[in-house]
Formats: structure tokens, sequence, C-alpha cells
């Protein structure tokens, strides 16, 4: 299968986490065609496991403007590997600091951007100082790992990297395989 | 928790398929920020099933401009419900025509959007005709459900709503269990 080929881009507009393109693109068949293309940070993932529980928080989402319930998330910051950017995010929105992070792979959010998201475990769990950002007003639920498929089933988490990360957790628990990174 | 409070918003750009504001918002403490908000359309996937396979799409994606392994998906257009944007472009995507669409919920890709994400699962497919827009080249793959575990661990899919629908349609094959819409 060929690619498209890239013959003009265009910057439509820039804020502080999107930017966004007018790609001019010649498709496989000769057609050429203009592609609008959005640029958006990176992010990572961390589901943290404490005892038989998991750590969900519920954060305002804005412009939805409602709760979500969800995993910790965060973008990475320049000169950060994705799993530097998940033990600090981790700490920061729930005051746990791990001592050991599982990958357990990776997907891209949106299908007109190169974003991709990061997914870790976290175990072995401290308790250390939680450091909210402005804009984030987060509540801890710890959930027992056994209330997680009703959880799952009843529509609630709207959060893809949540439920992919529950669904892998659970899916890990019952067969004992892992997930390529 | 208290909700954020709109002052004000400012078109930053527009195009086919995104539109980009900057939100001027009072958070709860009392604070004004700006926030940049993501208008896109909300869409539908669909998983087809065909006796003991499902039907998967191999898809160029841009600006990744690599091969995705997908279910098929397509924006809801004007004036229609999610399922009839899921019987339409299962057809034009693959050829098949279902009978019947079962809903197994719905999410929101973006946390910066209130685009919404529906997902079905289409059962008793007929041969139709495949009608492919300009821009799209695909190649079906009907993939064994017993591979599917294996699929999923592999980390070749990164596309959530593909990930998200497979791993509630093996879920929903184990337990018996249905999901809320």
């Amino acid at each position: 299968m060929k690619k498209w080929k890239l013959v003009n881009t265009k910057l439509l507009c820039r804020s502080d986490h999107v930017s966004v393109f007018d790609d001019t693109v010649i498709l496989p068949s000769g057609k050429t065609v203009t592609f609008t293309k959005i640029e958006l940070k990176d992010f990572v993932s961390v589901l943290p496991i404490v005892e038989d529980k998991v750590v969900l928080i519920k954060i305002l989402r804005y412009p939805r403007n409602c709760l979500s319930l969800e995993i910790p998330s965060g973008h990475i910051e320049d000169g950060e590997s994705p799993k530097e950017t998940a033990f600090r995010e981790l700490e920061e929105e729930t005051g746990y600091r791990a001592e050991q992070l599982e990958s357990i792979g990776s997907f891209n959010p949106l299908s007109r951007s190169t974003q991709e998201a990061h997914l870790f475990i976290a175990k072995n769990l401290k308790k250390g100082a939680q450091r909210l950002e402005v804009t984030e007003q987060i509540e801890m639920k710890l959930t027992p790992i056994k209330d997680l498929p009703k959880l799952l089933t009843s529509g609630i988490i709207k959060h893809p990297p949540t439920l992919i990360a529950l669904q892998r957790f659970l899916f890990m628990n019952e067969t004992g395989e892992n997930f390529s990174v």
C-alpha cells in the first residue's frame, strides 16, 4: 500500500497545547487533496495498584464540564522519557510514589494526529505528597479490583486510556499474558 | 465539585473537520484561564462478526502515514442517528450489510473536546457492495475470534475504538455481560 505524499503544509492556528495544519497531499491515485492535521503533545497514563485496589481519580474535564473517572495522566515534557513522566504525574496527581512501573503498550488517540499515548501499571506504591496544577480539581477514589468488571460495563468511564489500561490489567490478571510495547 | 464558567470564546481556526477555540473560563478558585477547545465530529465504529471471525480493515492513516488495523469507522452526518451511521459505514467500508446492530457503549476520544464515539457490534451480515471515499485505501482482513487475545497483546492495534470494542467483545463472550449505553 502506497503512502501519501506531502507537498505543502500551512499552519492554521497554534496555541499552548494544540497546533493545526492544512496539509496538501498527493494520494496514491494521483489526486491532490487537503487534509487537516492536529499536533498534540504525547502523554502517559498510569494505573496505580494499592494492594487489592486501583487508584482512580475524579477530575473535572472541560469543555464537557463534568466529572470524569480516570487513571492519572499527563503530558510528556521536553527531555522526559514516557516512564519519567509517568513517575512524575503519578506522584503529582495522587501523592503516591511508585518503586516500579510496567509498560502495557501505547496507542494513537486521534487518527488525525501523530500523538502517542503510553500506558503503565504502577505497583509497590508509597505515600508521598499530591501537588496539583492550578486547573486540576482532583478527588481520589480507591476501587476494589473485584469491582472493575462491573465498573467497566456500567459505561461510567469515558476516557480511552483508562478504558484500555483497566481492560489490559484485567486481561493480564486472568491470562498471565503481557502486552508488547 | 464546581464547574468552570465560560466567559468568552474566540475562534482560532476552522477547517472541514476541525474547529479550534480559545475559551476564557473562570475556575472554581476564582482564577481566570484560557483553555484551548477542539471541535470534532462525533463518529461511530462497528465491529462486524462473520461466523467465527471478526472483519478488520487495514487503512492508511495520515499523518502517521502508515497502515492501521481497525474496525470500520465513520463520522455521523447531519440528521443521522449513530446507529444509522453505523449501518451506512459498515456497508461502505466492507461491503457487508448488517441485519442488526448492538450498541456496546460510547466514549470521549479527546479530553479537550466534547466529541463522542459510539461503538456497535454487527451480526448476521450479508455481502453487499463496498463503496470507498476518494481518500480511503482499504483492505479487509478476516481474523478468527480465537486469535484476538494474541492480536490485542501484540501491540499492533493503535486505534482506540478498535481496542475498546475488541476488548468489550471478548469480555462479553467470556462473561455474558452487556455494556450499558
